[in-house]
């Protein structure tokens, strides 16, 4: 058997927690996969005090996560978190100094991935990060390593746990976001800054490196439309159902003419769909493979388990010497992402407005919609309440977005309408 | 850039075609991701004259699929089938000449699968098989190289496309088993003889590779229950979604006392669950990974484009250099599998009798239940129909297969029963 594949772990929160204790637990199977044994000799953390479930009093420990670049750790499992800083110091030495890489970090790759892998790849060595988009479900390795015969044409996600906990439990108990945001928070589902979850930030870096690893751009957060869940309504969560239809949030990246479309945005997803039935804090990807047909794969997208099982199955890899480059390309050839045209985006949309119940309020929003060619397929308007607001809801015909942004910025001018008008995208499931 | 990887593919079929237009089609970008062009230096089939999509002319022609083992090639396409004969003789030629073997055929693996694994190692050399299980799904590298971490407990799969297009339509259409047959034949979507698809045999074979590696034994056709589709009826599927499930040939693996218990039989499964709603000829499969969590993964399971997909995909992994042994593991820990004890097999069981209308038949299938210490949760007994038969269909609570098998046998004696009695199990999706 080859010498043990020697494991410095910085970083000992939830994931390198599970990260101990699996190579714990399922040591001995564990080595028999990866054909030696796996053996953490360096970690690093803040409290060096803390009560852990696995035992690290004969493990070298490190005050400064940075130190472990130097130590005899063959792979370096970032695990510290954030964009800069710490983490990508800790990185950049270990790659400088011959050592190979595992990470969970979505926002430091989606900003510096593209450069880290021609590091990695300059000296031979692994960047690898199955846990950083969609937890446990093994979808950065099945892009990168599987789905390629064909080219990808779209890759469509629920990727953030805490917003589809949110969604899932508003329209469940039927309370308004704040209400349901509070509640998770004190569960511990949601941080107590929720912003880079509900705002659709940690999507976008997790869609960044899914489009990268299926389209072979570098990761790029500039060209990439970004809406959170916060101004979903329990409103809209109502006519959702009405419809037939779930809110979700999808981060989407897809072909569109000559370039690349990507988008986080709240969609409509029809319930009995596989998107559509993605519960609580399950994380689901579709991706549309061309010739090979469409693929849906659904798991668990954070916490120990499954994303110790993604840093576990990278260490592996590393271990028998099995692994590719870090987005399935040779670095230099991971070009910009060429942007698809705003008027490559298209979709029917879901439109809500708030209005004054006085006559001629319809033919207003009507007469805005024709005048930038969206075609309504349904509306809905509930109740009559004279001289106060009601909601007018529609459901466009496949458009352009851009067209349908138009009207409604004309819409909103309208003395008769009260509150920003809603645009949520109809998606096939 | 390295040497080209050389490949030889016997069987230019459905499969073989499409592997040759793949890499037609995509050669600029699969040599990027390989990091070497994928060159086919030879091929072999049955038709020399037959019209092909793929030009052919200029690529080496052997009469013989056997002497490709003797071709120049680094790697042998195995896409001959049969479990035995010119298929078994070609890859154990081949690895014994020092060439890579990639192959789709479950039934060859599921019964040599081991020891071919052995010989492949001996020889450093890459015995791969994604194609062989659940087409374009990646569930092979799934299970090999992503969840293990934490252990399987199950691996549950809609296996054979023929069988579950056949269910969907029976379903749909309100046909018989063998009206819908026969339409599948004349749309080539089942075989002329079908009896491998419908009677359960090649869902075993996938099966037995899936168990293989999620459970680290050598595989196993003998130690498994194996039940087809051909004695459902629309009755059963009626009843079925009378109670919200629908009927699926299920095969499941999964860690039961101290064994496996492996079968494959139909199975009601929930509709709005993963597994439920798998329609026509999709393939998925549901995976327990223990702490990692419920996984779910769906996709085309046959047809040129998916299986051409995972073939790919295994090329260009040996393209790499980056594979691991054909199960996971080093083929000698391939253990044999240990059954699990019968007692272990429990579910929630569906049962119809068609039984005579007349008094005291529900007393003595009652009865038999009772002393089998089998419990009712509900009974259905439509319309009455005195001194001719009628359906009576029960729902057991969670009990030993062993112990309603035991019942129904006692059951199936009285002369009052018509015909043998239904058994199928409630699964939960």
């Amino acid at each position: 058997m080859t010498a043990p594949l020697r494991i410095a772990i910085a970083g000992l929160g939830t994931v390198g927690g599970g990260v101990l204790k699996a190579l714990h637990a399922r040591g001995a199977e564990l080595a028999e996969r990866a054909e030696r044994r796996l053996d953490v000799v360096a970690v690093s953390a803040r409290d060096r005090t803390k009560e852990r479930a696995t035992d690290v009093s004969r493990i070298a420990w490190e005050e400064e996560a940075a130190r472990l670049a130097h130590s005899e750790a063959d792979v370096v499992v970032e695990l510290i978190g954030g964009e800069s800083g710490p983490a990508l110091e800790l990185i950049e030495a270990a790659l400088a100094n011959g050592k190979h890489v595992v990470t969970a970090n979505k926002a430091l790759l989606a900003h510096h991935g593209a450069r880290l892998a021609g590091l990695a790849e300059k000296k031979g060595l692994a960047l690898k990060f199955e846990a950083a988009a969609a937890g446990g479900i093994p979808i950065v390795k099945a892009l990168r390593e599987s789905l390629i015969a064909h080219g990808v044409n779209s890759v469509r996600g629920i990727l953030n746990g805490t917003c589809n906990f949110i969604l899932t439990n508003m329209e469940k108990t039927e309370r308004s976001f704040v209400e349901v945001l509070t509640e998770a928070q004190a569960l511990g589902y949601a941080e107590a800054d929720p912003t880079l979850d509900v705002g659709g930030g940690d999507t976008a870096h997790k869609l960044a490196l899914l489009a990268s690893l299926a389209f072979g751009n570098a990761p790029d957060l500039d060209n990439m439309l970004v809406e959170g869940i916060e101004n979903i309504s329990s409103a809209d969560i109502a006519y959702a159902q009405e419809f037939g239809y779930r809110i979700k949030l999808l981060g989407v990246a897809r072909r569109a003419g000559d370039g690349i479309e990507q988008r986080v945005q709240p969609a409509m997803v029809r319930v009995g769909s596989p998107l559509g039935d993605v519960d609580g804090a399950f994380n689901a990807v579709a991706v549309d493979a061309g010739a090979a047909g469409p693929f849906f794969f659904e798991g668990r997208g954070a916490g120990e388990g499954p994303t110790a099982s993604a840093v576990v199955a990278d260490l592996v890899d590393i271990a028998l010497g099995s692994f590719e480059p870090a987005f399935g390309k040779p670095a230099h050839t991971l070009v910009p992402l060429v942007p698809a045209s705003p008027e490559a985006t298209t979709s029917a949309y879901y439109l809500r407005f708030d209005v004054l119940d006085i006559p001629g309020v319809v033919a207003e929003i009507a007469g805005h919609l024709a005048e930038a060619r969206v075609s309504i397929e349904s509306m809905l308007q509930r109740g009559r309440n004279p001289g106060e607001p009601v909601s007018i809801v529609m459901i466009t015909h496949e458009t352009p977005q851009v067209a349908v942004a138009r009207a409604l910025k004309a819409i909103a001018t309208s003395d008769k309408v009260v509150g920003p008008p809603r645009m949520i995208p109809m998606e096939t499931g």
